[in-house]
């Protein structure tokens, strides 16, 4: 699927090593496929993932590595069997790009919780061994199955974090039918959230007092944080019967057995979404007009993206625009 | 409700401190209010938390203790308003005797999540400010809406256990509508699994192969285990939204956010039923001559018991023999 030669004609930047440091670099995609489509990228999201790969943080990074699995474009080729896409179409691709299409979880378009595992769509390991390479890149080829549709009127640059982020939270939203309030651990966000983000309220999770008065007031949350945090103050904030939605990676889940029994609440998890609630999602976002928050950056700017990424000063989302910055 | 005096006339066994010694003792029952059902206690369970608190494990114990929360017996006698019950009717009382009867959850007849709080069976605060005694005595009185009918043709001293170990089981299995395999960290329980109590599979914890064969194949597991252990491999063990239901209280609950997350699975805490699904429960035992293996002792064997009980050496439960050891 990749391998740097004369005539390469994927531009991308990719890290080299641990460093993380990414810099250009030229590799060759994949023969169009029956069912595939070759997408020209516009616009890729920058994900905490990109931060954790590119640095090796989980230990299994193979280099050069491109990052990048918020990807929006526009349609440049489609194979011979591809009914869902035209040249010409806005898509977009999100965290995987193939999966065995033969379990009940592919069956029921859960892709993403494939029995035989899902290929992530960077540093994943393909069907074929190949090593996946992601939307830091000019252009992309993936089977038409884990491709979306991204409706005319929706902005290619604000779609590009839906594909992740979005989905991550809007599919546990959907599974347990829940609204969602703004908990945030950084005071500077109070205003977004409240005016920009439309919450009903901001609290401050370090301050006990607030904690307190929500004392037994949720019955939802939606936990974000990949950072190490505690669990019992979150669920003692949860009604009876309440229920805590971790989608991010902390080191690991701690909480006293009293918070989750005495209740008979919930801890429950969840990754992305399939194909299904991932479209499903976006039209929505469509049709309701919801548009993530984004800072919209060139390539130049993706190392220090990520340094900024790490130190959480970002609002919320940086974009990069390939079209226009990736020559 | 309770002071040892000349007139007292509820016999029992207390533990008078943290040696968690029984020994007998006397004292006084409240009078018999309007909606209050006075009960001869026939049998008690012995459950693990009879050794908690006799031994103050929990550093809240109230001496002298009267253990017992899984009591059933003969009415005695009933209050004015008393509807449900008349004298001579097999009844039983589980872990909680008082809670507010007025908000969302007592409405609902899940008054153990009483938004106030419900009053544990023994060493529990009343409403009046009293100290609850359990069932190692010889009667009780309790109002009527924690009282439960035991089907006359239900043996009374199998009765006793479904009150705490029942539906501590039952309540989430009907929650989250599973069946549920049979486990354990102990081997000599292997036979009667398999045989008594009709479990499809014994499964011994601590081999790894055992468990790597069953990767990714339950829906759903109750984890009643109180002692620590690791979470992370009975994770493993579900499918992918499958639910692990916590009913014990290990010194905490600790896990790998992926176990939980990468097959958007579950980890849901409960703890015994309202009144609602208790009632439900007997009927379903009684209909389904569902009855628990028992061993039933004298109340002189009541301190080697727990020591058995510490000592992981019973099967399943032991259950005092109140009515003819209790003089």
């Amino acid at each position: 699927m990749s391998s740097s030669c004369e005539n390469a004609d994927c531009l991308a930047w990719a890290a080299r090593d641990e460093s993380g440091f990414l810099s250009p670099y030229k590799f060759s995609r994949r023969a169009l496929g029956s069912d595939d489509v070759s997408i020209r990228i516009t616009h890729c999201g920058v994900c905490y993932a990109d931060v954790n790969w590119t640095r090796n943080l989980h230990g299994d990074s193979k280099y050069p590595l491109v990052p990048g699995h918020e990807i929006v474009g526009i349609v440049k080729e489609v194979g011979s069997n591809v009914q869902r896409f035209k040249v010409g179409d806005h898509i977009g691709v999100g965290t995987y790009v193939n999966s065995c299409r033969d379990c009940e979880y592919c069956n029921d378009g859960d892709e993403i919780y494939c029995a035989k595992g899902m290929t992530f769509t960077f540093n994943g390991v393909d069907a074929d061994g190949t090593i996946t390479k992601g939307g830091y890149s000019s252009y992309i080829v993936v089977h038409e199955r884990y491709c979306f549709s991204i409706p005319d009127d929706y902005p290619l640059a604000s779609a590009a974090p839906l594909l992740c982020a979005g989905i991550t939270v809007y599919a546990p939203m959907l599974r347990h039918k829940m609204n969602q309030p703004v908990f945030s651990t950084s005071l500077s966000k109070k205003e977004e959230s409240l005016s920009l983000l439309g919450a009903d309220r901001f609290v401050l999770s370090s301050d006990q007092e607030q904690m307190k008065a929500l004392d037994k007031s949720f019955d939802f949350i939606i936990d974000t944080a990949s950072g190490d945090h505690p669990f019992d103050p979150y669920m003692a904030l949860l009604k009876t019967a309440g229920v805590l939605v971790l989608v991010g990676f902390p080191s690991e889940v701690k909480f006293n057995p009293a918070s989750l029994n005495l209740g008979m609440k919930t801890v429950s998890g969840s990754i992305a979404g399939g194909t299904k609630v991932t479209q499903e999602m976006l039209d929505f976002c469509a049709a309701h007009k919801v548009y993530p928050k984004i800072e919209v950056i060139p390539i130049e700017y993706a190392n220090e993206a990520l340094e900024r990424l790490i130190k959480r000063d970002v609002k919320y989302r940086f974009v990069i625009d390939i079209e226009k910055s990736l020559k």
